[in-house]
């Protein structure tokens, strides 16, 4: 069985994440999303163990120091984290594991996990990202310009990535967000079992 | 214009590299090849600038001199060579340019132009090479002898190679490496001036 590959995922907020990796999801089957673990209160509709597994604080804290976790984060008080032992389970079952978290999250996957595939996805413009953040209306004054903060902090951060995809067509960018990940597949550091082969010890 | 992406494919005599780049540049036409430079003699039907630019072994000799290649290498006797110029004006025009060369050549390449994306092509395990080989019937015993020895020393190098593809169905292979090359377009390297747009200095 080869090792799936962890895939990270970041981008501002607004910047149409969620419809991107829901049409990746339809094409391609051998990507799996791994469920967050967070303190924050469920949301009507939202299904433990399904949408996130809610714990309290003090569950949360217990599993920090039993480092169970590949990267936790605090966002506006509440607390995430990503279980560390799901996620390479499925990579072992060879699933491609897709993590949807913020930069500095990315940066704590790739200490752990060196091997993380780190894609970035960029707003067609800096304003046209305003525009989306704006246009939502479901934010405060606050919260809207808590977030072009973050968004600016998050812009900063690409260095860190391997890969960069500007969205201005959601099925265009899931489909080059799918090339990616098929492509890496193909690395000569993934593959030194094949190699092995051919070359010998 | 953004810049087209230097590619160099590589592997052993008999792999089938033939057949997967013809697949390829049917597949996507930003791909072009470059023209090698040759001393070897024109073969019938081979037409000059076409197939290669012939050259004397003295015209060869003074274009190494004004480091007019970007590789050479000699082969049973003959010399090839990849012009500079050529290549970098294609990758200029934004091209994405495929050089089909040995494993020495490669790192010759990558020494030169760091960001060329290196591919090597395996065949599907090294008994079909093997087959493959003896198989085209067109070889002397010393010949066969020469090209499995050089097909040993050529896979002992794909650690200098970003990329490995094994050759099972030639139209998959060029799928996967048309995929390869189109992903690398999204690397955050290669897309310096983007990120300066969302970033700044």
């Amino acid at each position: 069985m080869k090792k799936g590959i962890l895939v990270v995922i970041s981008g501002p907020s607004g910047v149409g994440k969620g419809t991107v990796l829901k049409l990746l999801r339809e094409r391609n089957d051998n990507i799996v999303y791994s469920v967050s673990v967070t303190t924050r209160a469920k949301r009507p509709g939202e299904t433990d163990g399904k949408d996130y597994y809610f714990k309290d604080f003090d569950q949360f804290k217990n599993m920090m120091h039993n480092n169970e976790f590949l990267e936790t984060a605090e966002v506006y008080g509440d607390y995430y984290g990503t279980p560390k032992k799901q996620v390479l389970d499925m990579l072992d079952a060879g699933k491609d594991v897709i993590l949807e978290i913020d930069t500095v999250g990315a940066v704590n996957v790739k200490k752990q996990y060196p091997e993380a595939l780190l894609i970035f996805i960029l707003p067609p413009s800096i304003d046209e990202l305003y525009n989306r953040l704006v246009g939502r209306g479901t934010e405060s004054q606050e919260q809207l310009s808590l977030r072009l903060n973050s968004a600016d902090a998050e812009l900063k951060s690409i260095k860190n990535y391997g890969y960069v995809v500007k969205n201005e067509v959601a099925e265009e960018t899931a489909e080059i967000i799918d090339n990616i990940i098929r492509s890496a597949h193909y690395t000569v550091g993934r593959n030194a079992k094949l190699i092995k082969q051919f070359v010998g010890e």
